[in-house]
């Protein structure tokens, strides 16, 4: 209606109005829903009338390892943290193989995950899983993002890589060549079999592979434990490492992103590093980064320190001292004696034992020895060395501190003013 | 000899003699391994003529379990540690069932029991594991023991039981008519398998009765965690608990004598609990003594902050604070720029990360964007909220600490000075 408004404010991102039933398909992503939904839906659907060979059921298996590693290896690992370099025929290998997972280019892919990382669960986050699981999973392809909101980051290093640069070029022939034509190709090149090749080894397997890889997002966001640290969502879990080829330990990953393992013991699942530390072996990868155990294991400490800190705060144990009246020494005697309570002082603290004389686990006779007395010694190893256990449950039964120390100290101080030397704090 | 020295010491106890070829026999035990020893070998050799009927088998087991449990539930937790109350036929079952054990008297094992309990891993511990491990599996019944060795503990509560006073007078009827005789008999009687009876459910069963309930000497002194207290040699462990109806969470046990379980988590096995627990529900058993969870869960956490502290000390920390030079700013700003040092001034500490630009995540351009400056900003969301991890390699590039707070405060000194207005610590 007014239109040198529109003109004076830019058109706002369809992202920025609110979904409608008028507006909904314009917030949809129809060229990612064909990529991710229609083309995996229709492999499913062809499946029902395409017989499956078993040398197409294995290679089908080999080239969604193969693909799969071209994310986890080459987009993730090499591309996006730079945790460490491949020699150029391992680069190749890797940008072909990851195209055909039919995940986006490299550079699109490594760009969104950098800003992931900075900015991991804040708005700027392109997948946060603070939107829902379903979200991180793939709901942030299928929906438009308003690219503005998304985190920059520096990608000068991408930009600077021919392959990287030539493969974002090229990028949907790459997908379609090495997402169904290649392995089409293969088995039909092979053993004869170029439909099954396309449906299993072709669609089916991009269905896999992008299902599978699309879960560091979201079930990594999601199922598991903190190990290293809590204040963000990333979690480690053998479930999700074995989905995604080793990706699953993805609370240390986000903490020590620039490290080439994902799991840093010998026993858990982490293939993607195995990938890798082979290639060293034949010399196609090097310059391996790790970040040193010292520095890991003070991650752990310090979450287990946060972990106990937080436990520490929900459990009694018991009043404070500073909190506790003073007594003097003979009002201890006086109560304990005549008043019939029983209280017992030990380390310099009165407790009240009377609802436990009969529980005591070393008699009634013992415990009551030590009414009205400074019972520290006998409850120290003079009769029975206390596990801790018994030191804590005693100090959920103090009532006051004696005022100038014990016995003994009174004792003492009497002695000393009897001879005229004054006592040291009066 | 000199016979008048002999009387006027008392004769040494053979324990008290080294062991030789001549006295060996006088140290064995010869009774014990009759029990222990040759009556069950005795039986493992007639099993080799004896036919093993299915009812005889399922007979053996059940009352496998119910010996057991005469140990497990009546010797152990009911009457050396007194964690409940029975009623008069429970208890008759359990002193029964327990003395088909052959594991001896009630009065004798608690006994023993409560001293190891009182005196853990010493001396006085009757069958401490510090000796060997086959020692306190069942070295200690093989061999004579010193009876002044071992701790003085008080039974009182048990001579005045007359089921416990009764059992001890007449064990060896017992142990010979639960252990033998009425098994054989229930067999022969029912289904006309005497021999079986006596061989399979009698003395076999006795052979796997003893040497599981052993196992709560050995193995769990031996084998596991140590999730409550770790000075003395108890554990916790599944396969211990699993060969001894539960007796294996050794390490609460011993921390938490008094209580009635073992296994506090409704999942781990602890038949035992199990059996007292449906005996409470049946009205045989009462008093069911439980330590608060507080005091548990208090224990466990000061366990872990043990295990945290020892491997905080095994770790670089980076120079403490107070171990670094004192820099004058201006100095710093010298140092880092002129001398091309690469220093970087955070939060009033000066770090040399020299070695780092090159491997920062970040990127070159960023961390030398800090350099002879005060970049307690920019690394603390300034520019890039670091992580935890950054936090710690970061103190470990320490290498003094400005005097006088960072540039701002200079700044603000100077203005002050400036103004006649003397600074606070000048
Ligand atoms: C005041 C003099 C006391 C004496 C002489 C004494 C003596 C003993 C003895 C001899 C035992 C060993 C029982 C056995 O294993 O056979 C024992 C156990 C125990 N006593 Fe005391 N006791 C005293 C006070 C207390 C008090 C005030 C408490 C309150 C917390 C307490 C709590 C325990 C507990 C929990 C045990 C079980 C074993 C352990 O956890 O260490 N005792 N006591
Ligand atoms: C002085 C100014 C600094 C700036 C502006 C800066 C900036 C950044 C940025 C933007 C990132 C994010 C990289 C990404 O995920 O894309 C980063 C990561 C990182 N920086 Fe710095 N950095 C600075 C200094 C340092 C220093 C002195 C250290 C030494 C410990 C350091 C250690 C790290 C580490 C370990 C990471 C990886 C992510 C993390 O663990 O937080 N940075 N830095
Ligand atoms: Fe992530
Ligand atoms: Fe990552
Ligand atoms: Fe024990
Ligand atoms: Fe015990």
């Amino acid at each position: 209606m007014s239109s040198t408004k529109a003109e004076a404010r830019p058109k706002p991102h369809i992202t920025d109005t609110p979904i409608t039933w008028a507006n909904w398909h314009q917030h949809v992503n129809w060229l990612n829903c064909v990529f991710i939904i229609g083309i995996p839906l229709s492999g499913c659907i062809a499946a029902i009338w395409t017989p499956l060979k078993w040398q197409t059921a294995l290679w089908a298996v080999i080239y969604y390892f193969c693909t799969g590693l071209g994310i986890t290896a080459g987009y993730h690992r090499l591309w996006a943290h730079k945790s460490y370099s491949a020699s150029r025929p391992l680069e190749l290998f890797l940008a072909l193989c990851g195209g055909g997972a039919v995940e986006g280019s490299i550079r699109w892919w490594s760009r969104d995950h950098r800003a992931h990382h900075r900015y991991t669960d804040t708005n700027k986050d392109p997948y946060s899983v603070r939107k829902g699981l379903l979200y991180s999973h793939f709901g942030w392809m299928v929906m438009k993002q308003n690219p503005k909101r998304i985190g920059r980051t520096d990608i000068s290093d991408l930009n600077e890589n021919a392959i990287v640069v030539w493969q974002h070029k090229n990028y949907v022939h790459v997908a379609l060549g090495m997402g169904v034509i290649f392995p089409a190709a293969v088995s039909g090149l092979l053993w004869n079999d170029w439909v099954g090749g396309l449906v299993y080894a072709g669609i089916m397997r991009i269905l896999f592979v992008q299902q599978a890889t699309f879960c560091v997002n979201s079930l990594a966001h999601w199922l598991g434990d903190q190990p290293f640290d809590d204040r963000n969502s990333p979690r480690d879990h053998v479930l999700t490492a074995l989905v995604t080829l080793g990706e699953g330990y993805h609370n240390f990953h986000h903490e020590f992103p620039s490290d080439y393992r994902n799991a840093i013991e010998w026993w858990q699942y982490d293939p993607t590093k195995w990938f890798i530390w082979i290639n060293k072996k034949m010399g196609l990868a090097y310059n391996l980064k790790q970040f040193r155990s010292n520095e890991i294991e003070k991650g752990r400490v310090q979450q287990l320190q946060k972990k106990i800190d937080q436990k520490r705060t929900t459990l009694d144990w018991g009043t404070p001292l500073e909190q506790l009246p003073v007594m003097e020494w003979d009002d201890f005697k006086e109560q304990a004696q005549t008043e019939g309570r029983a209280l017992v002082a030990i380390a310099g603290v009165v407790h009240d034992v009377s609802g436990f004389i009969a529980d005591h686990p070393g008699g009634k006779a013992l415990i009551q020895s030590g009414v009205g007395k400074d019972a520290t010694a006998m409850f120290n190893g003079g009769v029975y060395n206390h596990s801790n256990a018994a030191h804590n449950l005693l100090s959920t039964m103090r009532i006051g501190v004696i005022r100038g120390g014990m016995e003994v100290e009174i004792w003492k101080r009497a002695q000393a003013e009897k001879e005229g030397i004054p006592a040291k704090d009066e």
